[in-house]
This record gives C-alpha cells, structure tokens and sequence, in this order.
C-alpha cells in the first residue's frame, strides 16, 4: 500500500496539471530502518522515520497518509487529529467498531479533513454506475448482489501471515474484501439496515512464517514447521436489507478457486441494471428497459472515453488504465478538497457505517439473528 | 408445460431409437374441453380428458405425466400411485412441505417409478459439471453460489396470475426458480444442512386478470382494472451450509431487470471451479488449479461434442441444443428406468429434499433465525 | 441432413398450428435399402425408395426435399422442376457455377417454388439483425468480417471422408462454410461486386475409410491403412467488396483448433454495429452511436423474446432453442409460400448468385487478381 | 506520445527498482516553446528545446527518444545515429519504405541501439502469447486472424487532422494500426511471404482544422467551415501467408463503431489456440487440444500473477495495470540493453520488414496481384 500511495503522489500532480496543491513527500515512516531508507530512495521521499509519533510531531507535516496495517489505525490517526493535520488512512477503518468509533471521534473534535481509502470509489467505472443511479436510468432499485472472491490462500500450505491473525488484521476477508462491497453498497444504495451473516474457517491451523514478515505472501522454505492457529474467517456471506427496501446479498472469501480479484456486483432496479467487476474495471454493463422492447440486452460501456469521470486526465479515448489509478484519484480528490476547502468522502464517518454494518453481521453471527446497523 | 411434456415423448422416440419403451399418448387431460380437443389434434394425442379421475381409472395409462398447477399436485398424484401408475410430475413436488411428504409417503407405499422434473439435472452441462466433481476435478467443495433471476413480472401493470397466488402456486419464485436451484445444489453438493433466509415483495397489488386464465401472461385490456393483493414473495434469497461444510448461497427473484432466465451457479472447490448459466446452457466454465500456473483460467467448455452426455443422439458435434431437449433426455431416462427397472433420480423422496429446504428457509424467515433442513 | 429435414416436418405442424400445409413425409429415398428402411421407421416416413428417379416419378410428390451430398443436386433437381415438384435443396446449390446455373435455369423454366436451405438465414438473431439493417439502425454499411472456423479435421489421422474428395464435395469449407457467411452477407448487404482469395490445403493425404461409408465422421481401425489425397481445400480466405460500397472480409477453415462451429461475423456501419455468434445463435450483439455518449456499448441481445421472430411459436420468452429449429422455421416458411403463393428466399436464383462469389473465389486465386462476381 | 514516454522514464527507476540505468531527462524538444516548456514543467525534464538539431547535437545526450510524428523520423533518427545516440522511436518506424531504409541502414552503420516503440509486444499477455508458441503448446501454426478497429473517425464532421494528411502521416490506419499487428504477427509468427489488400477511404472531404493545430482531436468551431481533401486510408485489409506456411488476415479501420480499441488477434495451431485483445489487455486466451476431451475449450488467463512477464515489478497478484505499463517496459528493457549490453527487439532492422510488408500490401493495391515481402 505504500507503494500505491507513494505513487499516487508523484502522478498525480503530473497528469492532474496544474495540481490543486502540489503534494511533497516529507517524511515515510516504517519499523525497519533499513527497508524504510530503501524505500524511500526507491519513491523519492524526502526523510525517513521509524517512529510515527516523531513523524506527527513534525511541523512539516501537513497530511497524514496511514497505509499501516489495521491495529496501526487507532493511536496514530487520533494523535494526528490532535495535531490538525487531515488524515487519508486505508481501509477498513479499524480492526472493529469501537475503535472505528473513537477515530471518527476524534476527527469529528477536530475538524480535519478525513478520506478513508475505499479507492474502488474512484475507478471511473463506478463513477459512471453512480451518475446512471443518480440520473434516473436504473429507477427505484430492488437489488444488490455482491461478491468479493479471491483465492490466494486456498492452499493449505500458505503461511498464517498477518491478514490470518485476528490481533494484527481484526478479521480475514470479512474486514479485507466485504468492507469495500459494503462500502460501495452504501455509496450507491444508501444504507444498510439489517443484516444476517455467516462465516467460516475452512483452513484451521497453517505454517508460521518463518521470520518476522508480515508480508502478504512470506513463504517459509523450513522442513519442520511449526504450525499456528488461523484465528480469522476464510469466508463470511451475508444478506442484508437496505433502508430503501432493496435487498443485498454479499460474500467475502479467499476460497473461490481460480478468482484472483472478484470484486463484482449487480444492482437491478425498475428502469435498468448495472454491473461491475474488477477484474475488468475499465467496463461497466448497463442494461436498460427503455432500449426498444426487440433490442434490450446488457451492454459493455468501455469506460475510456474523454467523458468518462477522470480519464481525459490520462490518455487518448480508448486506453485502459489500472488499478493503481485508482489512488492517484484519490489524492487528486483529498487534495482538492483541502485545497479548496471542499466535503470529500468516504471521511471516517461514512467509514463509520462501514465499519457498523461489519460488526453487526459478526453479532449476527453470534447471535444467528437479524442485527440492526446502529 | 404440456407442450414442453407432449413434445418430449413425440421426439424420445425418434433420437433416443430405439427406444427403451415406445410411448403412447393416450389420454390427455384438461379442464376446459375445447382446449384440450385443440391441444390433442396439435400435439397428437389419441384421446382427451376433462376430469383427471376418469384419466387415471383408465386401465390404458402405465404413465401419469403431471403438468398441472402446484395445486394439482397432492392428489392426482397419490391417487395415480394407488392404481400403480408410474409418474412424472411437475416441479415443484408440492405447495407445502406437508403436501409433500403425503405424495412421497404414497409412492413409497405403492412402490411406483416416481420421477419429479427437475429437467435441468439433463442439461449436458450439468452431467458434465456431476462428472467432473464426481471424478476429483474439483476437490473439496468450499462454496455454493446460486441466482436464478427473472424479470417477466417487473412491470407493475403485469397481471395477479395464478403464478402470484398463494392459494394456487403455494409461493412465488421461491418455489418456482429456488427450487431448480436447491435441487442442482443437493444433486451436486449432497445435503444442505442447516438455512436462513428473508424475503420480500416488492408489488403489493396488481390488476386482476381480465378473464379466467392462469394463462403465464394474461393482460387484461380493460381500463378501469381490479385490483388484487399478491400473495406470493417476489424475491427469496437464503444463505445455507451444506452436511460437507460448503457454504451456500440461493437467490431467486423476478425483479432482476435485464435477467430473462437468468439460472447461474459457481462452485469453488480446492482443486476447481465450475460455472453454469442456464441462458448459455450448451457451455460450461471450468477453472482448474491443476494447470499449468502460468495458464490457468475459466475454461469455457462447448458441451456439444459427442463425448459429452446426451448429445450424441441429437445432431452432429458443434450444433446446440435448446431448452427443450432436456424433456426428452428426461423422457428417455424415465422410461429406461421403467423397462429396464432402474433408479432414477430425482424421484419424489430427492423433491421432498427439496421441499424441506424450501420450507425450512419459509420457516427462517418467520423466526428470524437458522433452520435445520429436517 | 436427412435426420434435420425429417425433424422439421414432424416439428414444423405442431408448433406452427395450424400449419399452413400439412407436411405428409410420403416417401423417403437413399442409397443402402436396409439403412433407409431403419431411418424411415426411426422418422415416421410413410414409404422407402432407393430409386430417386422413382419417387421423383411418383404421383404423390408435391415437394422435394433434397438433402443428398453435393454431387446428387444437379440431375436430381433439374428432374423434379421437370416434373413440376417444389423443390428445397441443401447448400450449396451446386458443386460448381456451371452446375448451380443448370439447377437454376431448369427451375426459372419450370415455374416451380425454390429453397436452398441456407437455414442460417432464418436464426431469429438473423432476422433481428435483417430489421436492425432495414430499419436504419446501423445506418451506411461500412464492413462485413466473418469467419466460420471448424476444428474437425485437424488431426491428420481423420479419414478422407466425401467431404474431403473434390469430386464429391467440390470443395472444403469453401462451399460448406463459405457458402453460408457469403449467403448471409449478401442477405444482410446486399451483392458482392469484386473478390479475391487464397486457399491452402495443410494435410495433403489422409486414411482412406475402411468402408464404404460417406459419414462425415467414419473412422477406419485397420492398423495398415491405405492413405488418399485430400483434392480439397482446408481454408479459403478471401477479402471482398460490396456493390454498396462496404468492405468485406470471409474465412472458412477446418483448422481453427477449437472452434467447433463458429460462423462469426460482424458489421459496422455509419449509426451502428452488429455481432453474430453461431455458438451463442440465441443472442445478437447490437451497438448503437445513438445511446447517451456516456453509455454507449455493444449489448447482448437474448433473441428469446415474444416479439422477436418464430420464439413465440416455440416456447415462453427466455428458453433458448437450438440448431434443429432453423430447419423447422425454414420448411415453415417454405410450406406457407407454397400454400399461400408467397415469395420465398434464398430461392435458388439467390442461391446461384452465392455460387457466382465462389466461384470467383477460386478464379481469384487461380489469377492471382481481383475478379468481378458476375 | 511524449506524455507515455516521459512518464515511463519517471517510473521505470521506481518499479524496476534499482533501474539497469538511472533515466535523467535532460531536454525536451517540441516545436512552440510556450508549450513545451508548461509540459516540461508538467513531467520534470532538465531543459527545454525547439530544435531538434541542438538538442541531438548536445553533449548531454546519451539517448534520443522520437515522439514525433511519422513526418519526423528520418532526419532525426539518421542524425541521432551519427552523433552515436541510442535512438528509441515511436512506430511506424517511416512513412514509406524507402524511408524506412535509410534509417535502417544509418542504424547499421553507426551501431548505436535501436528501438522501435511497437509497445504492445511488452505487454504482459504478449510475452505470454510468445511463451506459449515457443514451448510448443500452440504446435505448427495454421492461421493469424487480426484485425484492429476503431471508429474516432467515423463522423464525418471529425476534421483533417495531420493523422488524415499523405505528407504528415504516410497513411491512415494502415501505418498506424496495421503496423501494429504486422509487427505482432512477425513477433509471433515470423516473416510474412506475400501479401495482397485493398483499401478504402469512405469520407472523402473533412473540415480543416480551424488553427494549425496537428492534435488528434482538434475540433473547428467556425460555422463556414473549409473543407479539406482526405488523402490517407480510413480502412486497409490484408491476406497474407507466412514463410512458415501459415495463413493471415489483417484489417485496421477507423470506421467499426463501437470499437474504441481493438487490437484482435487469434492463432489457431495443431495443438492449440490463443486469442489477445487489447481492450482486455490483462487477459489472454488460451485452448489446448491436450486437454482432457470431455474438458476442452478457451480459458481465460488472467495475465497478472507474479509469474506472468514484468507483472511482479507492479503490484500483488490480481491486480490489472493500464495501457501506460507497455512503455515502462519497453524503457526498462531498453535501459536494460543499453547498461548490459543486450540485444533488443524491435530494433530497426525489426521495424524495417513490417515497413517492407506494408509497402507491399500498399503496391499490391496498386498492382492488384500478390506481392512478395521483400
């Protein structure tokens, strides 16, 4: 994630020109000083820190950029709150809901601005899907179908790295991948209202990782393993019902054999539907019954036109752009946004809603009943 | 559905020569007399009936095909059973679980050759996709993921047919569309175990039909309409777990704009994938892990070839197949199980399974809470 | 061939009610009286012959239906216009120009009704695509690209069966699959001006059959085979323009490893374009430069809707049919110009100007230069 | 183009980290200083030049990257040459043949490396394609089938801009996208043999542009508008066979509506199938005959796993990159030769024979009879 963002500045005031602020990379702050130094020279930042509480110090610090992992959010985006400084922290929000709440506290006290990373916000096909609900071409909607589907550690033999520890992580898939369908969910339908869910761990124990990595895919190469307990969800479905009475289903794994990074969803409403998948995010499907009854089907809108949301930014009509753009527009916006003092989302609050509905199909789970989002 | 039926033993014959048994359409039934003398000359019946009773006292029928109504499915069909006649009756087995077990207790006892026409168990496809888990392809099933999404009804002027009658169709695309799918799911997977669901619909009141067809699509043209409360679900979506451990998710709703015959499922197990969709049904996906890691993907399988189930009977390989062609390979089965006295499946007691999963998410909408399938 | 034809008439009464004739299958005629007699009993033919020149005698034939290899089309259609028999014959009409002219002069003469059973033209997406043209969805046409691509005889250990001897056949793909896109092109365009063409022929010898048999698929288990030269072509490309100004471009190959049936093409023109996919035959993809600017996009068409052309004399709207059915829309068609004394095409006038394209298809490559199609 | 390349050099150094050679932009040459000077502040270059001969002549130039357009590249590049500069240059490498050799042969004579920017063979799915090929999974090559469409042209109101002018661009998409996948199939394939093609220029007349402006999209406001004559190719379509006996269709227009991209091709070969799309640039397809043969047909890589060419120097699995990648590939491989000296492909000798094929597509237009490559 360092990587993505530390790209996203250097591109952003090159393609956004002139930028609405232009973004100078201060100080890059991580455990290790030697990969930090490493890291820095790599994508150009101006210091290194290892010590994040030196780094919020810093009167040079306008914006804090949090890519740590989950159970880094809490101390550090508060204190940067405390410090005036706007914050743009990856998702999900916090590793559960009280902690979600105290961050979006604070921010609240504070006045900062605040963006949390959901970046599939900003691919321009979802910027479309939201102008075509919002314009009126999908009608009053009845449905959302959600899933997210990965398959990265669906051999026995991956390592329990960091994602599959409930302490480091808060959850598995249920907090990685359910919380950006969730997210768009409520971008695009509004909010959820009750929820049900389920959840399971197909893969009980795995391999320690050898060293101290807490990279995503740290392979050990030792004969003799020892082996840990996965102590977060390899799987988590849940059906929801949205406060405009559409109704939602949503599925979270990383057991779906042969999807590398299925983030799909369809909406079907009474004048059209709609769907993504981000595997494809340069598309968008539409179908509309309004065409004439003898020539109605889906159709695949290539995202890449001029008149596309951001992409007369980048290239000639026509040419696909990739997933890390979608963070360049993202910073574009935050920086907008300070910039010119402008409301930007998702802030932590709407994080927040997130981060409530998360939780409440976990209490459902343990409640095997219908839980309220509040 | 007695087009589908009667054209199904007018081609068996033919394809499948020869055949295992030569059928005689001897009698059939119909309430209104004029129909069903029309339908006769049509299809090429050699008599025609007006009271099922008289039909199934008749010492010619070895054969009670059942395409009526859900509502005309408990008695005719035990009745038929008591005089020892083999039966193939419609989907689903019953308006209730109750009206069910009567049926299947009935066959049990008479000892009768039941078949229930679940016909898209004989898709080629689906064969194939039962060979495939069958033969390891695709390991350990993890996940179940099941739309079957229409949209015939979502005009709110569409007429209260029969269809959307709890008197006369015991439920709407619950037991209509989720049925197909909990069926293929249990042929598939084995037993779901335990469910929960929710529902919803959406159309509260529509126009009553002008006349008194339970025609699919009877408009009425009258200007100033009746109106009539629907009391059937427009939509069902249940989340299950099946006896292996695999995940489960059914979704059937006619409110999926875009979706004509919409029936698409996945399974994602450890060493594969599998993809069906109804509409597509001559192709099948297959995704598996086993290939070379650099070229592995969905693999879209024409299943046309003469290897593949059924098909060699019909036309040179290359040439599809349409939706009717699964009676006749249901036919074909039926009656090779009669004159060759084999099992068949799935036979009332697999419908019943099928029942008490559909009745049982009934069951969890009212508690609010999981339901075992028992 | 025989097996199609014989389906359409069983088919055709029932599911065009009433039909327009009565289709009496009175005399069915092959080589081999044991084969013929079986086929008779499996179809439902009322009388066998092994004399064509008997049944054509006969006074009981008002319709001759020829589906004999290419090499039996032209005495035996030029004795049925004699005897003033309608006549419906398979593609190609002829094994050459100079035939196909015989054919089609002996029928201009006799005044009889001709149809070459080009059934392609009567896939409803064809007829959707045929209004879409006519009805200026698509505006001037620009391009015409189709390929129809086969993988049948691509291991060098297939048979030299009939199809593969010129004498026979009269040509490869050329006349079986060339024939169908340049009929459909010039239905959809209207006439080719000008060609020209490569072919190559990439396996030179093959095993002869061990038997007698002319099946397309007869494979010979004698481990020392005798081995015979393929004297057809394997693919013919060929690049064309329309008289309307369009540019085309056609391919017909047996070597396009698996493509099983894929007769694609696609045309663009000045306010749209269309796809067409044997493969997927119930669906047809329209673009359309009119839609909103934003949401613009080739759509998928299910052509299985009530009002798209034949579906609803078949079965409720969204239940796909398959390749059989042309075959019955085609004998529709043709049973309704006789009765009623309607027009009918492809008659074989259309058909002799398909003939023309190929052949100048094979001058242009004897000649190395463009030729005119006249 | 100069906006691809410059942003290659900005992330080359960061993604392929530590770069083989550290790129410093030391001058950028355009010809309106104002202009060139915002896009140099724009993209961070050293200096600003707009004559290209002082800037070729500086000491502090150590490689020439030609953006310019096709009216540009023989006195630069033969300059660039002679002073020793390692020359990278946008393809086509010249508008005519005869061009094309002289910079050729400047290349030879000076020894400096050359690249010619045919960027698509860098994609990743490419790389992939060539892999396939030469481990043997495709086996003998039977047929290359491209075609590359677009339509940002199609309105006849769009003005002359220099890409639709003889002298500035040498031809229409005959050197534009046809160049493209000549140079894919000789990459893929090897040397074409003989070719034979037509073309067409369907818009005659268009509005001139209402300033000097060379843009791809300069649009005229003016109501009286002059028009200016169309003096390139809007469509050119070719057959072609390979020296390795192969059979070959390419196409490139600016007139298939709906096609904003589309850069096509499919191999069919005895013991497979691929198929590429440059709109679904992340993906490749793949069919092997050696497949089980219940279980055949094209799958869908998804080409972004950390095994797939350069995909690992980006971001984890499962994520897709842009159209931008193939130029920070090509620099990097470039950059690469250069540092290490290693021989690179496309040089300029590579670039020459797609020169040679479509010179003599263009004579066989004229001559209308087959042309040999060479």
């Amino acid at each position: 994630m360092g990587r993505a963002h530390s790209n996203a500045y250097n591109q952003m005031p090159k393609f956004f020109y002139p930028p609405p602020a232009q973004p100078v990379k201060e100080i890059v702050c991580g455990r290790t000083e030697s990969k930090v130094k490493e890291f820095s020279k790599q994508f150009g930042w101006n210091n290194v820190e290892t010590d994040w509480k030196q780094m919020i110090k810093s009167d040079k610090i306008d914006v804090f950029d949090n890519c740590g992992p989950n159970f880094m959010h809490l101390e550090p985006n508060i204190q940067a709150a405390e410090e005036g400084i706007d914050i743009i922290c990856e998702k999900p929000l916090a590793r559960d809901l009280e902690e979600g709440r105290k961050i979006a506290k604070a921010i609240r006290k504070s006045g900062v601005k605040s963006l949390c990373a959901y970046n599939y916000r900003r691919v321009p096909a979802i910027q479309l899907a939201k102008r075509l609900i919002e314009e009126g071409y999908i009608g009053d909607i009845y449905h959302w179908r959600a899933v997210y589907l990965q398959d990265w550690i669906i051999d026995p033999d991956f390592p329990l790295v960091w994602r599959l520890q409930k302490d480091k992580a808060g959850s598995g898939p249920h907090g990685d991948l359910n919380a950006h369908i969730v997210d768009l969910s409520q971008y695009l339908l509004g909010d959820i209202d009750t929820v049900i869910g389920m959840e399971e761990t197909f893969i009980k124990e795995r391999p320690l990782p050898s060293g101290e990595g807490v990279g995503l895919g740290d392979h050990t190469s030792d004969e003799e393993r020892k082996m840990g307990e996965v102590t977060v969800d390899d799987a988590v479905l849940f059906l929801a019902k949205f406060k405009n009475g559409a109704l939602g289903s949503f599925e979270a794994t990383r057991f779906a054999n042969g999807r590398r990074n299925y983030n799909h969803f369809e909406i079907n409403g009474s004048k059209g539907s709609i769907i993504f998948n981000l595997e494809r995010m340069n598309e968008l499907e539409f179908y509309s019954s309004e065409d004439p009854s003898f020539a109605q089907g889906f159709r695949t809108i290539n995202v890449t036109e001029g008149n596309h949301p951001y992409v007369n930014k980048w290239w000639p009509a026509g040419h696909i752009i990739g997933w890390e753009h979608t963070f360049t527009h993202e910073i574009y916006d935050f920086f907008d946004a300070i910039a010119n003092d402008k409301e930007i989302h998702p802030n932590f609050d709407d994080a927040l809603k997130t981060q409530v509905v998360l939780e409440r199909v976990k209490d459902s789970i343990d409640s095997k009943t219908w839980e309220k989002c509040e």
